[in-house]
């Protein structure tokens, strides 16, 4: 059928179009079936039916689908039924609990990059993903397949290690040190992190706070191959951009099937050219692994896929049931990672998990000593040194000291109204107040937390310190630290005691 | 935040809006989340992403959720994050294969009816349905929360029968011959019917070429009460009407989940306030149900859901490897239905089917005699005076004749090459062809079949004549026809012998 194309002015994942009721039956059509479009260049598009908003004989598309097809505003365009692609029937397999083929699976990964199968098509699939599951070997070829959709670097050094960690905990700001204790030991590792999603403060919302993070596939590989250590941000570098796809579609349902979990991350290791990948896995209540036992399972699982794919996989099962350090927000998880680079003996947590992971690399390298070689390397200043360089060739100031990092300047102390110990520390109440505060937005906002697990607390000991960018964000924060109280003494009353002014809290 | 909002000109199932990337990011929103949206009054939508489209500071929204909203174009709005609602919750205890309570499935059915549900989240509900389906109970709680979204008719009178049939076979033209025999022996059945969805030609095609079959609820009951019998379109009667939006999602999936295909069958019934139903499983290649053995499952799984529904259920199992009867599409459906109404013996497919089916229905009822009362019924003219009694009450023409409907005045027919006995003819093809040539829209088009599976034929004799109503529609369904013929003989080749003209041809 001979239509007239009409510009709309919305743009979606998905290339969608508006038709007439009327239009759309004569060609046979129902919503969300696929139509060709055909101008200069033929096109693929989703339906959507309009009685009252498209007139007969015209065809609303987007500016981005009409460029693509070739075709100006009020040109005619001719348009028929178009087969659902092949995907659609392996996505149906997979339903049906079936083992689907390399080839089937490259086929629906590409088909979800290049925008040919719709928002529904892509939950059908993440839902069939999620109850049936894959098994290892399919689960390596999404691997692949979902590396392939952006640059795969290849570096000029070998070996490359990685470290990733399977899940958010707040104050987790080890990257920096385990980059610089390894780097330091001559083995390059070019790590990349990402932005906070739900989290109050990504690594790299922390790392850009002292030197550049948004750097490209050229700049990674110089660096790397130079100084040995690079602390960036892999979001600008199109490795596995597929997943930002598959991201939209598995938020709102709350789901993140397993094996794209597994893929997605191994996917990226795959693209950053990794040969070897300590993966860390946090576990305890809150995190994504709640018991040992799946976490054993998880382990198992990443080696079985890294050995499929050519990387060499360890793990590292770390307990994760309250904050790792003192600081949340981006400032102050900077300035306490910092101050442990020059030397700083606290908060143990921080240093014992960067020199254990670190530990596991440099024995995976066949450099004896493990951790305690790492804690060497941190103490004699080499991994300092080794930072400084790294934040040099990241675009940062190479004389950097941790007192240049300087928080939001409104605080208040949140005081506990009774003694006791500490119980228990609640990740999320703790990431929802960072975040009412500003971070990771806001730099400076963010928590110092004085007292951890099984710590003795008095009556009137400030439990935490808050801090804000603003007076009103501050007022917030404090608001939400009543609602959900995140540390558990038997009660806890909030009392504002300073109300502006910087304070120094030590670590 | 406060956002201005501006009028897009697309229109959705969901209520979509769309905002600037970093509005959302400041509000905390990611696409396909939820927002409430505070104008004159509250409403929720999904939100779409687009930067180069909506400046910040700006919200784009459907004319419908404008009205809803209360707000005009440029009017500011408010714009908070919204919670997802419990159903999303629900959906995914199904995919965790959890047995759902009543208020859970109702909650579900609402929320997709108030739109308040995502394509993605009804994507997964369906996958997550085919792929864990239902318990009796369950797809019971279903049916009731489905048939509650729409109207329920309640009759005066009481036994309410219904027949349903469960699958598309081509040239079942049985629906107005079954009311007329029923209706004569005194038993109420308000039939409803649909249009064809994919097949050349569903009942309500075929009745409206001679008389009404768009009638409202009250006019049902009234001509359901007055003479016994209805043969009318459910379409136009907002029963269960929640099911178009989910057939929507289904159709681009090309799934049916088996719970939702039984809740949607009965849900109808329940609002038609039927009290017995027959229900008619067309088993064999190509059909919905293509083995005996399934065919039983079937028919215990409807009895046992009837039962909790308070509908007694019984199951005809017929086969379904070849067109009932000989005539596919409207005109030449209706005629062929009419004449064996009249009085002409054949084709005995027809009128055996119709009869067993009326049949049970007077054993339900309790009259005695079964299929050969049927028959009685039928060969003594009185189903053919209350067919005419309901043409009259539906609006048609009380002396209608079979003579009256005239196919259309292109035809050709199809010569076989060869002598040998016809193997099989494929229902696929035949409603391919009939479509090509203009059915269902085209009253006039669709087949005429000579010869059925068995029989034998002779070189140069004719297979089945093709009507169309124009010269351009007889050419491609002829083209069809060669494409794929859709009858086994050892071959066969594609003839012209007529090129116009009204040709008559024994049923």
């Amino acid at each position: 059928m001979k239509l007239n194309a009409k510009f709309i002015d919305i743009d979606s994942a998905e290339p969608e179009i508006l038709l007439n009721g009327q239009d759309a039956a004569a060609i046979g059509l129902k919503e969300n079936d696929r139509i060709n479009i055909s101008g200069t260049r033929n096109v693929v598009a989703i339906v959507n039916i309009s009685d009252t908003l498209v007139p007969r004989g015209e065809i609303f598309m987007p500016d981005g689908l009409m460029a693509l097809c070739g075709v100006s505003n009020g040109e005619q365009v001719d348009v028929t039924y178009s087969e659902k692609p092949d995907s659609v029937r392996s996505i149906r397999r997979k339903m049906d609990g079936e083992v689907l083929t390399t080839s089937e699976i490259s086929s629906i990964v590409n088909d979800i990059y290049e925008s040919k199968l719709s928002k529904i098509e892509i939950s059908a699939w993440l839902t069939a993903l999620y109850i049936n599951g894959m098994n290892i070997d399919e689960i390596a070829d999404f691997t692949m397949a979902i590396a392939e959709t952006g640059e795969i670097i290849r570096f000029n050094r070998s070996p490359v290690f990685d470290f990733h960690s399977l899940g958010g905990i707040p104050g987790n700001k080890i990257t920096p040190i385990v980059v610089s204790i390894v780097a330091a030991a001559g083995i390059m590792i070019p790590k990349l992190s990402s932005r906070a999603i739900s989290s109050a403060c990504g690594t790299s919302d922390f790392v850009e706070t002292f030197c550049d993070v948004e750097i490209d596939a050229e700049n990674l590989k110089k660096v790397a191959e130079d100084v040995g250590g690079v602390f960036a941000w892999g979001g600008g570098m199109n490795l596995a951009p597929v997943d930002d796809i598959v991201i939209n579609i598995e938020h709102p349902l709350g789901i993140n099937p397993k094996a794209q979990m597994m893929a997605s991350i191994m996917a990226k290791k795959v693209a950053v050219g990794a040969t070897h990948l300590v993966l860390d896995i946090p576990t305890g209540k809150g995190t994504k692994v709640p018991t040992i036992e799946e976490a054993k399972s998880y382990a198992r699982d990443f080696m079985d896929l890294g050995e499929k794919l050519g990387i060499r996989v360890e793990c590292a099962i770390t307990y994760a049931d309250q904050p790792v350090g003192n600081a949340v927000g981006p400032i102050l998880e900077a300035r306490e990672c910092i101050r442990i680079l020059e030397g700083q003996d606290h908060p143990a947590s921080v240093i014992e998990k960067a020199c254990d992971i670190a530990g596991i690399i440099l024995d995976m390298a066949d450099i004896p000593g493990g951790s305690v070689k790492a804690r060497d390397i941190l103490k004699s200043g080499e991994a300092h040194r080794k930072f400084l360089e790294i934040v040099e060739a990241q675009g940062g100031n190479p004389d950097l000291k941790s007192e240049d990092l300087v928080p939001g300047k409104y605080s208040l102390d949140v005081i506990s109204t009774k003694s006791g110990y500490i119980h228990n520390i609640h990740n999320k109440d703790i990431v929802y107040i960072a975040k009412t505060a500003g971070a990771p937005s806001d730099k400076g906002a963010g928590l110092m937390i004085h007292l951890k697990k099984g710590q003795r607390v008095e009556e009137g000991q400030p439990l935490f310190t808050i801090y804000a960018e603003n007076e009103t964000k501050l007022k917030r924060a404090r608001e939400a630290a009543m609602r959900s109280p995140p540390m558990d003494i038997e009660g806890m009353l909030i009392k504002r005691v300073s109300s502006a002014g910087i304070r120094r809290c030590a670590g």
